[in-house]
């Protein structure tokens, strides 16, 4: 029996609710996939640092009121030592799920040099480091032997590109084209049922769809990172955000989705990426109305989808969660499972026992 | 460079598909892949048998017209040994790809288990076998330590088989349903439209995508087999085609389809396997009309699409091509990569260089 040790970087949500699993399905788990989760460190900005290497008590953790810090417990402290806990935690693997710096990914980025620098796996669901510094992060990851898995920086937990990279080997990738961000979706879904942008805005932000600020939503700029990841994962390219032209959703107008809808056609938001006759790959990102036999026009709401153009298989698309902590947490897990699946066939090293 | 010597069982549409990928894409799959392939032996009825130990000359092979026979090859013989080529071929791995048969699997079932038997990786699109033998074939695999993959046994090309063990492990799959046979979607399509049964299957006759006799299409036998195999596969159950309720789509009156319309919903032939919250798996195929909000109501036409229920992920759909002879041939493809995969891993030995 394998077991890999965890120190989650970042205690919101996400890292939460893979806490959660741990403790409410780590016996299934075990059973399922063979190998056990234990968590022996956690940072947390609010809360501060904890590292205990036989095992944190994850019960007694989650069950932590508001206001209260790590420092009252044994091997805590009330500061978030994200480095010292990253470098020295005995975890064999690094679960880096702190908030998204889409300018240029910080601190995660650092988070994940300092973790695959001390020879440990890392699993992100952050969109920063693998958009803004993959290349580089891969290549620490390759020379220090260890894996950098980040399948929820897309759709979240629904597993898009190890579908892709696994699932379609050989098929002649050419192009993948998605309804990437759950929000916007959502937005112009209620635009079609008659809302104004701003009322529509409101109602996803009372949901808890929307952020308090939704230009990154509204305005593209989400799926402009996930469409960098897409082009540069899936068809080999070498993008980065300003190689893809970006248009928000607020240019639709309400006589622009009537319009459409007399033609049976449907606003998307749609993020692109397609390689080019010449070789050459281009990313994209605006509203496009879609047409009814078109596989994105039926993905309504928080729903994500993903459409691959294949020169073998024709267009496979795949549709799922795009959001949601216990779908994202999904993604650390299956994450975790292809480390495990590196490790059991002797890819890469482990410290694992 | 590993390479991997293949025998051909049967030599219609999709394994020609298959030659004609190793004749025209060899150099790209080699370079993409990391492996060579190189057909070694073929039979078919109406050809007869083919072994040439060194490489066949697929190309000249491919030219052969209509009432040629390999007879005048060197290593060739008028008559289909199956079972000779099979056992003695130098083939590495079985392409099966011989006609479904819906009572007992067979040839089919012998041809799998004789390349078992004498330690060849066996790769199939045949749903014979798997639905009906699947079991024991499997276990004969691990016996002699070799590789027995099916994944266009069901969807043809769109790998949802593999996709489902491997991208959603450990997210608690409690139901598969999907719309999984193109020539039934495509006269419930047509009947939308106002054809009657008989001219909707008249057409798709016209078309190339019903049989002669199209009973397996619409009478929900081909969705049962395929039923069989998503149960057995995914959900650990080990049903058998007595134990999937079937009714077909002759059941729908074009009355019945106006009156769905109505409510937007739309008829689809759904074949489903569940598991109970007992523990017990059931499998049923029948028509259903589907509601506007259902990912399975947009699969039009000759798509197929199935769509996994999971407790981590919620609903996760995948929708692709469900027959063609390149995009099944591509099936053939994904299961030689899978087992170069357990190869390369060690899982499993090869003869291959």
């Amino acid at each position: 029996m394998d077991r890999y040790d965890l120190a989650l970087i970042g205690f919101g949500g996400v890292n939460r609710a893979l806490a959660e699993l741990i403790r409410d399905r780590g016996e299934r788990l075990r059973s399922e996939l063979g190998f056990d989760l234990r968590i022996v460190a956690i940072t947390d900005l609010r809360l501060g640092s904890l590292m205990q290497a036989d095992g944190i008590d994850v019960a007694q953790v989650l069950a932590m009121r508001a206001g209260e810090s790590f420092a009252g417990l044994v091997g805590g402290d009330a500061e978030a030592r994200n480095e010292y806990v990253i470098r020295n935690s005995t975890a064999d693997i690094v679960v880096e799920a702190t908030f998204t710096n889409p300018l240029d990914g910080q601190p995660a980025v650092s988070h994940v040099t300092w973790a695959l620098e001390s020879g440990k796996h890392v699993t992100t669901t952050n969109k920063g480091p693998i958009a803004l510094a993959g290349a580089g992060l891969k290549s620490l990851a390759a020379e220090y032997g260890v894996r950098f898995e980040y399948e929820g920086s897309v759709l979240s937990g629904t597993p898009i590109l190890r579908f892709a990279k696994q699932q379609l080997a050989g098929a002649g990738l050419t192009a993948v084209e998605g309804i990437l961000n759950g929000t916007s979706n959502y937005v112009l879904g209620r635009m079609e049922a008659g809302l104004s942008l701003a009322d529509a805005v409101a109602e996803a932000q009372g949901l808890g769809y929307a952020e308090a600020d939704p230009t990154a939503d509204i305005e593209g700029s989400d799926v402009q990172l996930k469409v960098v990841i897409l082009a540069n994962e899936l068809l080999g390219a070498n993008l980065t955000t300003a190689d893809v032209e970006r248009v928000g959703i607020s240019v639709v107008s309400a006589e622009d989705i009537v319009a459409a809808a007399t033609q049976g056609k449907r606003w998307k938001l749609i993020g692109s990426a397609r390689r080019l006759p010449d070789g050459t790959v281009t990313g994209r990102v605006a509203p496009v109305a879609v047409a009814a036999d078109h596989p994105l026009q039926g993905i309504s709401g928080a729903t994500n989808a993903v459409k691959f153009e294949t020169e073998l298989l024709g267009d496979v698309t795949v549709s799922g969660p795009g959001a949601g902590r216990v779908e994202t947490a999904y993604a650390l897990l299956s994450d975790i499972i292809a480390i495990d699946s590196s490790v059991r066939s002797g890819l890469v090293a482990t410290s694992a026992v």
